[in-house]
C-alpha cells in the first residue's frame, strides 16, 4: 500500500466533473500537491544498540528494518489529518523500526525487549486507523517501533461443524474471505477499509462491517481471542457464551493494541452465499426511511446490508463516482441487500413492510451499482484533497429515540464551525448499521481547505465531538478511540471507568509501552 | 421467600409414586427432618457499633436489622449444599445485619461506610445463587452485611420507539414483567429462578433464561448498567453498541458483587407475544436431537425455546411433577416453544426441518405441560432431601462439535465419583440454550444421601469441575462463579486474567470489601 494514498494504487480514480463544479461552488481552488515519498524526511532512527539487538534477538535480522520506505508506509494510520501531515511531507513520527514477528512467541519476546528498553510499541496490523490509533506519545520512551504482524497470516484452525475459524491477526480481509471460501466459508466481514485492514485491527478497533444487519459486528463474531502482553498471555473462550465471570473478550475487544497485541482470533464464519441480490428504495424523507429501518431491525426479517442516505447525501452521491446512486429528484436513498441461500423469500417479506412504510422500489441497479462500488468511495479523498478539498467523515450511534435530534446536533456543529471559518461546508450522513434499540450515524463532510487544513479540521470536529457527547451518543460506533477521540471518550465513560482501564493496563503493560495514548492518556 | 425451601410455600409439592420407588432402587432412605428455621441458632450480630452507627446514617434505622428471621433469610443461597447446612440447623455464616438502601446514593453510602470501617458487603437481589455466590469470606473483616436491594424495585423509564426500560436492580422477575406488561412490553427472561431472582442478579451472575433462543441471554438484553462501588459510580450505555474502547458493560456483568453494586439496568424489550406455541418432538437418539437442534441455531429459524433431554431425562422425567413429558418408550424429548405475532409461519418452517432430520411430532401435549410445570421442578428438590436423596444440578458449555464428548466425560465423572462412594447415580443432561456455534449442556444428578452429603457432592462436583476443564468447557454457562467454581474459574481464564481482574476490583474496592471471596480469592 502507498503510505499516504488510498488502497490498491490500480484503482485510483479521477475527479467526476460534477464533483468539480461542486468544489468550485464551495470555494475549493486547487490544493499543493504532495510530497513524493522518496522525498519526505525522516529523523535518525533512535533505536538504541541494546534495545535493537534485543528486539533482533526476538524475531531474527531480516524482520526488523528501519528503511527509508517501510517507516514511512508505518507513520500513522489513513484519517484525513494523518494524510495532509504526510502529504505535506512531515513524518517527524515515523516509528525508528519496523519489526515483523512471525509467532506468538515472538511478539511476547518482542513486547519483553521492549519493556525492557523502554521502547514504545505501536501494535500495526492493516494499518488502516482513521482515529490516530497509530500515532503514539513518544515521550518518556527511548524509541517507537511499529510491531507489524504481516507474517502471522494464516488460517490455524476450521470447525465446519461449529462453523468457526481461527485466524493469525495479521490476515487481511480479502485473503480471510480467500483462506475461509476454500472451505465454502465466509467471515462476512466488509467495512470500507476491508481492502486494508486485518483481523488484528478488526478486532482490536471493534470494526462493524457494511453487512452488519446480517453478519452481526467484529465483536459480534469473535468467540476466542489470543492475547500477548508485557506480562504473558492471555487465552480466552471456552464456550461461545459464558456466565464465568466478566467477559474478559470484550475487554480485549476495543483495546486498540494499549493492552496487548491480538494474535489470533477464533471467529464464527458462515457458509459462503448462493445468492446475493441488492436493491435500491427511495423514502420521502430521512424520517420515514429511519422508521422503515427500525421496523425491520425490531421486527424482522433483517436484510443482510441496510442502509440509509439522507438528503443531502442522496442528492450529491459523493460516495458513488459513477453516480448511479439514484441521486436526483429528491427524498432518501436506502440500499437493502440479501445474501445467503434461497434469499427470494425474506426478499418478497421485506418489500411489503417497506412498500407498506412508503418506500418507492428502484428496482435492483442502485443497489448494485452500491455494491460495486462500495470500496472505491474512499479513494476519492485523494483526488480531492489535491483538488483543494477537504474531506472527511466521523460516525457515531445512539438509541432509535434520539436518533433525528443526533443527526440534526451533529449536522449544524460542523455546518455552523466550519462556516465560521469561512469554508460553507456539504455534510451528508447516513445510517449503516441497526440494531434492535438503536443505529449509527455516519458523516462525510467537504469543504474548501484553507491554509491550515489539520487545524482545520480540528475546530470542526472538536464540534462535533461535543454535539455527539451532547447528545448522550458514543463518540465512535466502529472507527474507534485512537488518540482522536480520547478526550471525548474519557469524558463518556467517566474518570472511574478510566481508572478502571488503567489499573488492567498497568497489570498487563507495567513498563506502559503499549500503544502509549492511545485509548488512554 | 422461606429460607431453605424453594420458592413461593404454596407451591410446595410432594414427591410423586414413580420417584419413591426410584429412590428405593437408588438406595436412599428417608434423610433427616429439616431443623425449624425458629430453631437455627445464630451467632451474635458482630457488627460494630460505629459501623453500626454508619450505615444507620446512610440508610436509617428502619432499614437496618439484626433480627434472627432476616439474617437467617439471608445466608447463603439455594446451592443443594446451602441448603443442606440451613436443613442442618448451620447458620454460622449469616450475615450480622440485613441492609436496605432506597436509592443508588444510600448504596454508595453504605459502601463507603462498610469501606472504612471494613465491612463485608454481600449485595444480595433474589438470594438464588447456587453457586456460592453469597457466601463471603468473613476472614478479615469486622463484620458481613447483606446489601439487600429490595427497596429498589422500579421502572424507572421506558423508551417504547428504542425499545428499551430501565429497571432497578431489585426487581425481581414476575414483578419485571407487570410492570412492562402495563407497557405492552415484556423482557422475556425467564430463568428457573424467574419467581425469586431479580434484576441486579440477572445482571451479576449473567443469567440465561428458557427463552433464549428467542429473546438472548440477559447480558445480550442489557443496554445500559449503572454501577456503585466504593470508589464511586461507573454508568455505561451510550449507545445499542459502540467501538468506544473495551466493552466495559461485560465486564461488570458477571462480576457477581465483588466489583460493585448494580442499582439500575437499561435493557433491551420486546412486544408482549401475542401467541405462544409450544410441542414436544421426539429424537431417535440425542446425537439426532442436537443435530437437528444446531440446524436450527445455525440455519434458522430459531424458535423461542429450544430445548433437548437426552436418553436418561427423557426416560426419568424427574423435571416434570406431573409425568406428562413424554417419557416412555426411549429416544430423546425436545421441546419447541414459538412466541410472538403471527407464529405460524415460523413453526411450519421449523416443522419442516425437524421433520427432514428424523424428529417424530408429539403435539402441543408435551410442550405445554413443559410450559406449565417449567418453574415447579425445583420444587420437588425439597421432598427428594427430605426423602434421603442427594439432587444437585450443574451445567456447562462448548462448541458443537466438542458436545457429545463432553457429555459423555461429565455424565461419566458424576456417575464414576458417586459410585465410587457407593452412592450409585442417575445423570440427567439437556441442552437447554443454544448459539451458531455451541450450546450447554445442564446436568440433574440424583443419588442417595451419605450421612455427610455436603462432602459427598463436594466430592462429585470436583469430579464434573476436572471432566468440563478437561474437554475445554466453561466451568458455567448461566450459573455462575460464586465461591463454588471459582478455582476451577482461575484455570478456565488464566492467571494473567485473575491478575486483570483484581487489579479491576483494588481500583473500584479499595478496602475488598465487596462480596469477599466470590470471584476472586
Amino acid at each position: 500500500m502507498h503510505p499516504y494514498l488510498w488502497g490498491d494504487p490500480a484503482q485510483a480514480v479521477a475527479l467526476p466533473e460534477a464533483a468539480t463544479s461542486a468544489l468550485a461552488h464551495l470555494g475549493a481552488t486547487a490544493g499543493a500537491e504532495p510530497v513524493a515519498v522518496s522525498d519526505i524526511a525522516l529523523p535518525e532512527p533512535a533505536l538504541p544498540g541494546p534495545a535493537r539487538a534485543a528486539i533482533t534477538d526476538a524475531v531474527g535480522a531480516d524482520h526488523v528494518s528501519s528503511d527509508h520506505d517501510a517507516r514511512i508506509a508505518h507513520t500513522r494510520g489513513w484519517s484525513t489529518p494523518d494524510l495532509l501531515r504526510l502529504r505535506a511531507g512531515d513524518a517527524t513520527d515515523a516509528p525508528d523500526a519496523v519489526v515483523c514477528p512471525g509467532t506468538h512467541e515472538e511478539v511476547l519476546a518482542v513486547l519483553s525487549a521492549c519493556s525492557r528498553h523502554r521502547i514504545a510499541v505501536v501494535p500495526f496490523c492493516g494499518g488502516t486507523s482513521v482515529v490516530g490509533g497509530l500515532n503514539p506519545a513518544r515521550d518518556g520512551f527511548a524509541g517507537v517501533i511499529a510491531l507489524d504482524l504481516r507474517r502471522m497470516d494464516g488460517l490455524l484452525a476450521v470447525d465446519p461443524v461449529s462453523r468457526t475459524a481461527t485466524l493469525q491477526a495479521g490476515v487481511r480481509g480479502p485473503h480471510a474471505e480467500r483462506l475461509l471460501s476454500e472451505h465454502g466459508l465466509t467471515l462476512g466481514h466488509f467495512p470500507q477499509s476491508y481492502e486494508g485492514a486485518s483481523i488484528g485491527g478488526y478486532a482490536a478497533a471493534r470494526s462493524a462491517g457494511q453487512s452488519s444487519a446480517g453478519y452481526g459486528r467484529f465483536d459480534e463474531m469473535v468467540v476466542g481471542i489470543v492475547l500477548a502482553t508485557p506480562s504473558g498471555t492471555v487465552e480466552l473462550g471456552s464456550a461461545p457464551m459464558s456466565a464465568a465471570g466478566p467477559d474478559l473478550r470484550q475487554l480485549v475487544l476495543g483495546s486498540e493494541g494499549a493492552l496487548g497485541v491480538i494474535t489470533s482470533v477464533t471467529v464464527r464464519v458462515r457458509p459462503a452465499p448462493e445468492q446475493r441480490v441488492y436493491e435500491g428504495w427511495r423514502f420521502p424523507s430521512f424520517e420515514a426511511g429511519a422508521a422503515a429501518l427500525r421496523r425491520l431491525a425490531q421486527d424482522g426479517p433483517l436484510p443482510t446490508v441496510l442502509r440509509l442516505s439522507d438528503e443531502a447525501e442522496t442528492a450529491v452521491n459523493l460516495a458513488d463516482p459513477g453516480g448511479a446512486l439514484g441521486g436526483g429528484p429528491g427524498g432518501c436513498l436506502a440500499i437493502v441487500g440479501h445474501e445467503g441461500s434461497a434469499v427470494s423469500g425474506r426478499q418478497a417479506a421485506v418489500r411489503e413492510i417497506l412498500l407498506d412504510l412508503g418506500g418507492e422500489p428502484l428496482g435492483p441497479e442502485p443497489g448494485e451499482a452500491w455494491r460495486e462500488g462500495r470500496f472505491r468511495a474512499p479513494y476519492l479523498r485523494d483526488p480531492l484533497l489535491s483538488a483543494g478539498a477537504l474531506v472527511e467523515t466521523l460516525e457515531t450511534a445512539t438509541f432509535w429515540s434520539n436518533l433525528p435530534a443526533l443527526r440534526t446536533a451533529v449536522t449544524d456543529a460542523l455546518t455552523g464551525a466550519l462556516a465560521a471559518q469561512g469554508t460553507p461546508a456539504l455534510v451528508l450522513c447516513h445510517i449503516s448499521h441497526v440494531y434492535e434499540t438503536g443505529a449509527s450515524l455516519y458523516f462525510t463532510v467537504v469543504c474548501a481547505q484553507k491554509p491550515d487544513a489539520v487545524a482545520q479540521w480540528r475546530e470542526a470536529k472538536a464540534a462535533a465531538n461535543a454535539a455527539i457527547r451532547g447528545a448522550g451518543a458514543t463518540i465512535t460506533h466502529h472507527h474507534g478511540v485512537g488518540t482522536d477521540h480520547r478526550a471525548t471518550y474519557a469524558e463518556e465513560i467517566g474518570p472511574l471507568a478510566v481508572d478502571v482501564l488503567r489499573s488492567v493496563k498497568r497489570t498487563v503493560d507495567p513498563a506502559g509501552v503499549l500503544n502509549p495514548g492511545v485509548l488512554l492518556s
